[in-house]
């Protein structure tokens, strides 16, 4: 049992890598992404290296060109749940939208997915951008940005009470008085606001970790608030360490602000390995995927997120003066700045910017050998800029096995990193507590 | 290869058993609602007797009591994907609501589970009675019966649309010229209707069965002529052979005036079997379950589902005359009934009609010998009743044990049941061809 603090890996699963042409590699296969057993090997490379946890991303809708890369994967908590049952250690963080779903029918499977995989389950909460999944749920367009905040932010409370509505000690299950469950510990929630009126109680027991792990990923003012007042885990897009410093001291402080406990919130920025015996041919890894790179679908992708024109964004010239800025933008606002910052701050051309986004898509991007990248994370890990790292390789599953090979070793040898999982649930991987159910707080007072 | 016609066999899981004093027996676990071990065993008895499949009954609300039974289970699509990890032939059937679901979502999350499953899942479609329900989801009661059935047609457009979205072929996977899939075979569906608005496509390619396999439940007029236009398989409640028969010809009529084939809907009478070496042994089995129930809970529970005051009640006398009546009730209509009817038609106290509804909820009990319960399932087969049977042990797993150790080798023995599975997906247990994909016919002509 170390003391030290540690790091902690996600595995971001993303099909055939992060990198939007790595299906198109010679040992790619262009259907993994509705291949289980794909994901079961992951899963268990993952595990095997202790990973805290595995994530898989989603929206209600086709991001964009169906032909650029894989699209329409299995919804993550059915695939979670199916690894579930090939792992047995590992956390299982699945996406899903606080606009586009009802919180009483969400909470509850995420209590299921808790209780099928014995307190590993974890929810990343997002509010879900773009006029594509808005136009799939009766509407024409995206609530605004503010709007789906307070909508989410009223979804956690509804959430957090449904998964409290049961004390944990409310089964006695009495056979010889015929009492399966004490009535008077199983809460009617009675939440009446101004998105919800909910009832209560859930029909689930309270599951093993009292709620799923709470995650969040937006970096917006509005994303940094919620995170500060909901999040456990936080992960998010860094290009450099002062950035990435500036941006852990930022939530470190604002989660104090909101009374809770700055250890109690992990921050975890991406991280794109691509890893070579020497720099160069790491360097010559990342080129060739950048090769393959469709630069029309690539600008295409660009230009929405800009909300420009494709026509007026030219492949050897940097980007336009005249770009909407981030107030124009209603979808998501942090990754607009992110992609305009770093084209402007590296003066890069839009090809060189797609190359750059085409890999970790606005992540830092680490190339080099297995020693430099240790090297990094353990910077950023003592320097304020990290908790731990989602990792999100550029090529599955080449890319992840070359990093628990050959990087995950180095960190383990620096005891930066477990040997063994020391907990059970996704909570106690990422050193939080269970929550304190406020029922059962309110009837002891 | 067998080209005669055949039973096929779902089974209903239900915790402990479908007796709802079975927790209370001395060797039923009473938390085994919430263990994936438990229901992996279940599921491994079922596949090893080469049932058709496995089903799950569910609701977005608690369901009167927590005393009373076993309450709050995982939500049927997650574990029914946990089975699904630990199976390889038998179809997985969740119930879902059209009242309290959007179709996006929960069209992508069964084309998930087909997936993962590869071609198993089953959909059991539900309105939700009840206002528990309701007050989950912002109302402040059920809408009405009509309206239910009214928003579940239009689900079922919309979900087929969403299902069919993406052509078989769609995906090319061409990685020398970068197109992995045809964006001229991903169609939007556009759909405006009096409750839904969803652009489509989906987010997920054509499921291996193309959709999931339609079940449905309600006996009520608007039940059955919903079932006739969308169902393939019908699961319900007959208390005789005689009301079977007329329910079964009237089903198979409905579904000829819809333009579909008869035989592409097969009927499933609930059964529950109560199995003993010696009809007297079966009898006390019965007995020893109904001197459990208590009776409290069981009038409180049959006073909601007739609409009146429980002190109305008298254990020891008949029902009351004047009850509300069918046509008062915006509940489940045909459960009424069926309770009702079953009371007057056998001049039932209260008392001995609440061990009739505690044993199979209105449900067939089969109390008998194996070779008894084996003849009737034959009768009614071979008499116009029954497709097959929804499998309903009074006490899990011994009920389930005793079935398929005793009963399935009989019926194997004289022909009427498979021994090998001989198709791959659920669609192909229950003899049904995969839908036709309305997007590709469309192209075609």
């Amino acid at each position: 049992m170390t003391t030290e603090r540690q790091l902690h890996f996600n595995l971001f699963l993303h099909d055939t890598g992060h990198h939007e042409a790595s299906w198109r590699l010679p040992d790619a296969d262009p259907r993994a992404h509705l291949d289980l057993d794909y994901h079961r090997r992951l899963a268990r490379i993952a595990e095997d290296a202790k990973f805290d946890s595995l994530f898989l991303a989603d929206g209600p809708a086709l991001a964009g060109d169906v032909g650029r890369r894989p699209q329409g994967r299995i919804e993550p908590t059915v695939l979670l749940t199916a690894l579930a049952a090939t792992t047995s250690r590992i956390g299982l963080i699945a996406t899903a939208s606080t606009s586009y779903n009802e919180p009483f029918n969400l909470a509850r499977r995420l209590s299921s997915v808790d209780w099928i995989s014995d307190g590993r389950a974890g929810w990343n909460i997002v509010t879900t951008a773009g006029e594509a999944a808005a136009r799939n749920f009766g509407l024409e367009d995206q609530p605004l940005h503010r709007a789906r905040y307070e909508r989410a932010a009223e979804f956690l409370e509804v959430a957090t009470k449904l998964w409290d509505s049961w004390e944990d000690d409310a089964i006695v299950a009495d056979k010889a008085a015929g009492v399966h469950t004490l009535a008077a510990k199983v809460h009617a929630i009675g939440h009446r606001g101004e998105h919800f009126r909910v009832a209560g109680p859930l029909n689930a027991p309270r599951s093993p970790q009292g709620y799923p792990l709470l995650v969040q990923a937006g970096s917006s003012e509005d994303g940094k608030e919620f995170a500060a007042r909901w999040a456990e885990a936080i992960f998010t897009a860094q290009p450099t360490i002062e950035e990435a410093q500036d941006f852990y001291a930022d939530i470190k402080r604002r989660v104090l602000a909101q009374g809770r406990d700055p250890e109690h919130v992990k921050v975890l920025p991406g991280l794109v390995p691509v890893i070579g015996e020497t720099e160069a041919e790491a360097r010559e890894l990342d080129a060739e995927l950048d090769r393959l790179i469709t630069p029309e679908y690539a600008r295409r992708q660009l230009a929405k997120t800009l909300k420009v024109d494709p026509e007026t964004l030219a492949f050897d010239a940097p980007l336009p003066d005249d770009l909407p800025g981030e107030d124009a933008v209603e979808g998501s606002k942090s990754r607009y700045s992110l992609i305009v910052d770093l084209a402007r701050r590296e003066n890069l051309t839009v090809r060189e910017l797609i190359g750059r986004l085409g890999g970790g898509r606005g992540h830092r991007t680490f190339t080099g050998t297995p020693v430099q990248i240790a090297d990094t994370i353990q910077q950023w890990f003592e320097n304020g800029a990290a908790d731990g790292f989602n990792i999100m390789p550029a090529v599955l599953p080449s890319g992840l096995e070359v990093f628990v090979e050959r990087v995950v070793p180095i960190l383990q040898e620096r005891g930066l990193f477990r040997t063994e999982y020391e907990g059970r649930t996704l909570r106690e991987h990422y050193g939080l507590p269970r929550p304190v159910n406020q029922y059962t707080l309110a009837s002891v007072q």
